[in-house]
């Protein structure tokens, strides 16, 4: 198998910025629960995203299984394909909204950039204002040397 | 917004053997594990698979943090893409091979779907089979009624 030339950092971070502020792109959410018996129980569901300051704005119900982990544990881990050029971000929560508490211009972003909108939803939504501390990027084999891209929530490239 | 008119069971039946079995495909796996501070840590990579006898069939190094959670609590929530047409399956780990053990077979039926031979990396892989317990399809909104097709490990569709 051969493979295009590794990118350096500087063009990862350009792609995944461009990739993070993408039009009504989905990224997979992976969050987690430590249920009554002991076991893990790993979540992991595509949403539509937002890139807003500098952070990733999902949007889901109050009641489902990745608000519910987001808001007990704090953390989430979200991929953004294709499969074979990702980006990785570890992240944690920094801000929860209900309808009625969100700012007008984050709801209004989300809307832009997610194409629909939360608001006119009907349903008991919460918008999730997630803080990077980890992004990594890479599209084959040859790219995993150099794939992180930033660390302890800070870009170091 | 409108929608393809949602599809039935056995469409969907069909249509996830097929993503399932599909040739160089990957799939995002998500595990989990308590650290020894009781942070519960989400992980979440894009892995290739095989479809094998019913089962999910991963391979990825011993000592990555996949390996080492599935291993830990035997649990999985994998997902298959795009995110507007996902396949969603909860498994458990059925069987774990080193490279001396593993059987020729599915080590052969692995490469021959996965288009990578892990007896070939040089590094110290092992083979996880995965069981579904399980498994949801839906593209739309309007296909999240009846995306349930397995439950407790038998197709209910």
């Amino acid at each position: 198998m051969t493979y295009a030339e590794p990118r350096t950092g500087r063009q990862r971070k350009t792609d995944t910025l461009a990739k993070l502020a993408s039009h009504a792109a989905d990224i997979w959410v992976a969050t987690a629960m430590v249920d009554a018996a002991g076991q893990v129980n790993s979540h992991l569901v595509p949403l539509s995203l937002a890139w807003i300051d500098e952070r990733i704005v999902l949007a889901t119900e109050a009641g489902s299984v990745t608000a519910s982990n987001l808001v007990s544990q704090g953390r989430a881990r979200l991929g953004l394909g294709p499969t074979r050029d990702v980006v990785m971000v570890d992240a944690e929560l920094e801000q929860v909204y209900g309808l009625d508490e969100v700012p007008a211009d984050l709801a209004r972003q989300y809307a832009a950039q997610a194409d629909w909108d939360p608001r006119e939803s009907g349903e008991r939504m919460r918008f999730l204002v997630l803080r990077p501390l980890r992004v990594q990027a890479w599209r084959e084999v040859n790219e995993l040397p150099g794939r992180t891209l930033m660390r302890d929530g800070a870009w170091i490239t």
